[in-house]
């Protein structure tokens, strides 16, 4: 995998790149959707591609349960199961482990959880999470990593940063040990942890940031903090983070959080919002939000966003998406689904545009007010 | 609207043709999928067309409900609101009424009934399903029909005979008095009842058939009685329509139903059965049946039907499939669907080339036999 900066922002640390993975080219900043369980929720590959992504995010964990790595190793690799070829990010499952799944102990060994399907216990250690991406076959694996919630005790993110580091040693060796079993590269991304204390976030960039050969990721933010919190240490690991390789911002945002991200060098994004929201009815767009089973879009025959380009948009209208909701017919988590996603998309190719054409902090601050983020 | 016969079969009563409307041209034998509430469960119109649907049936009883013909009307009628531009057939909302609704009372003036939705109260008659039709503004406007079950009482398939002679007469009358309202023609279809008795069969016959302009369906079959009193119905019955106006038989049926009646000189059909079986995993292939659900299909890599050559079959396999319906993910129900729907049609364009070759009956005899039928 290779990364090349394309064009550096005067005023802001933005930048647009591209990131060169044997399964195509992804120019960033980038917006990641997540395929959670070896599909997007509600849309298939081909509306995928038609709305412009460039790569999706699987869940290990709960690929992992479900439908078990064995069989996505039979299917050739994820991206064969799923019928998707172009790259493909995994996360390592932690995440899952601490959000979903009934955690019995962790330890420096590795993390015993329960399924949160069916209770069936389980062992996830550095080198099992490796394990599974290898088979899994996604082109930039994430460490194993713990990240602690907003409201640990310092002691907890310490003992978080100090674990964090042991594991991506682990990782490492495992995956030095253990060569790809496709005929693609998968490249590791060190994780930064050391919540809101930028004492800890340093140590944390200096022990994990030499393991990173192209791609580094911010962990442990969006996760309960203030957002100044947050943005505050996306700046200071601005300074922090090798420049030449692409840094991954987990699990943000809204499109105000990508702006704000984007302004302090992150290239990476991925995050639930446009699809589940989507699912709620809640849609993006270039005037801000609008949820569309408001009963004053009863007659409204317009399309959700008059300047929107999807298909949702050039085909269908507030009151017939509605209608959809109304009776819980599934074409309209769909459709909604793909608006999100292709505004998304879309926001995130203005933002490269501005920043390639030198106006990216005069048109963030104008589209900011636009859909009403402060 | 206008009906051409092109080839009838020498061997049977199996003929193709063509039915023009204002929304395009129709090649018969067609399967219309049941678009119930103003879509085509899962599926987009982009896909059905895809797919080479080329007219779909709207359910009067349930647009009258949700979103309500009002609402229909200002979109511009229903090819509109659900941005479908080709033809539709709406039925009369009768059978939904006797079907799902709780019946208060029926009578000559027309039928009280309460909503399965919220309970409140309604009167349909023949007048009321007319201009409703003509509100959603569909191509084939059906008529309304009294259809008693198959277990009813002689008396009352002789009432409903009567009753659905006397509707006949008040729907042509109102759609006389009342224009359609929008910028294309729409075409009444008597409807034959009559139960399994040749007789009242006969006597439905000649007081409907009048009525007929370009188009006649049977009702009252597949309502619970023998496949083969079916059957033998629709043989007498190809002997007492007109031979130059379509015959829609309504609400029929499997594969093997299609190609028997379709012998018999049925031009038209709809079902549920494509659509509502994919979303049970019950999927129809070039030899039978399957359902995706089975574990024996856990680690099958390759597509549902080798033969088959919708989009569900080119990109997935029926592992992946079956993995989607294990976490019910709503991309398994349209993938099942486009696949059921297009192999319909495409059973649909084999019948018309094999009476146009003239080798239907031969064909249709081996088809039968590798789809397991008896």
């Amino acid at each position: 995998m290779k990364f090349e900066v394309k064009v550096s922002d005067k005023n802001t640390s933005a930048r647009t790149g591209e990131i060169a993975t044997d399964h195509g080219t992804i120019s960033t900043p980038i917006f990641m959707p997540i395929g959670t369980q070896g599909a997007v929720k509600t849309v298939s590959p081909k509306e995928l591609k038609e709305i412009n992504t460039q790569i999706i995010l699987g869940n290990t964990y709960h690929l992992y349960l479900r439908p078990g790595t064995d069989l996505i190793n039979s299917a050739g690799g994820l991206h064969n199961f799923m019928s998707w070829d172009k790259p493909i990010l995994t996360d390592s499952g932690g995440f899952q482990i601490f959000s979903l799944a009934r955690l019995n102990k962790i330890a420096d060994d590795g993390v015993e959880f329960q399924s949160h399907l069916d209770g069936s216990k389980h062992f996830l250690t550095p080198e099992k999470s490796m394990e599974i991406q290898r088979q899994l076959g996604s082109d930039m694996i994430m460490a194993f990593d713990e990240c602690p919630p907003a409201d640990a005790d310092i002691n907890v993110v310490k003992q978080a940063v100090k674990r964090t580091e042991l594991w991506i040693k682990r990782c490492k060796q495992y995956l030095s040990d253990n060569p790809g079993i496709y005929d693609w590269r998968q490249t590791l991304f060190p994780i930064v942890q050391g919540g809101v204390s930028l004492k800890l976030r340093k140590q944390s960039v200096e022990t994990v940031a030499p393991f990173a050969d192209c791609g580094i990721a911010i962990g442990g933010l969006a996760v309960g903090e203030e957002k100044s919190a947050m943005f505050d240490i996306i700046e200071q690991m601005d300074e922090l983070l090798p420049k030449d390789q692409p840094r991954y911002l987990m699990g943000v945002g809204t499109p105000a959080d990508l702006i704000y991200a984007v302004r302090r060098g992150v290239d990476m994004f991925d995050c639930v919002l446009p699809t589940r929201n989507a699912r709620n009815g809640q849609l993006f767009t270039s005037f801000g939000k609008l949820n569309i089973r408001n009963e004053k879009y009863k007659t409204d025959f317009t399309p959700i966003d008059e300047n929107c380009g999807c298909t949702t948009c050039k085909s269908f209208t507030k009151a017939y998406i509605r209608h959809l909701f109304n009776i819980n017919e599934v074409l309209g988590l769909r459709l909604a689904t793909i608006h999100n996603l292709y505004y998304y998309h879309n926001l995130m190719e203005m933002i490269r545009l501005h920043i390639e054409t030198g106006d990216f902090g005069e048109w963030s601050r104008k589209y900011l007010n636009k859909i009403g983020a402060e």
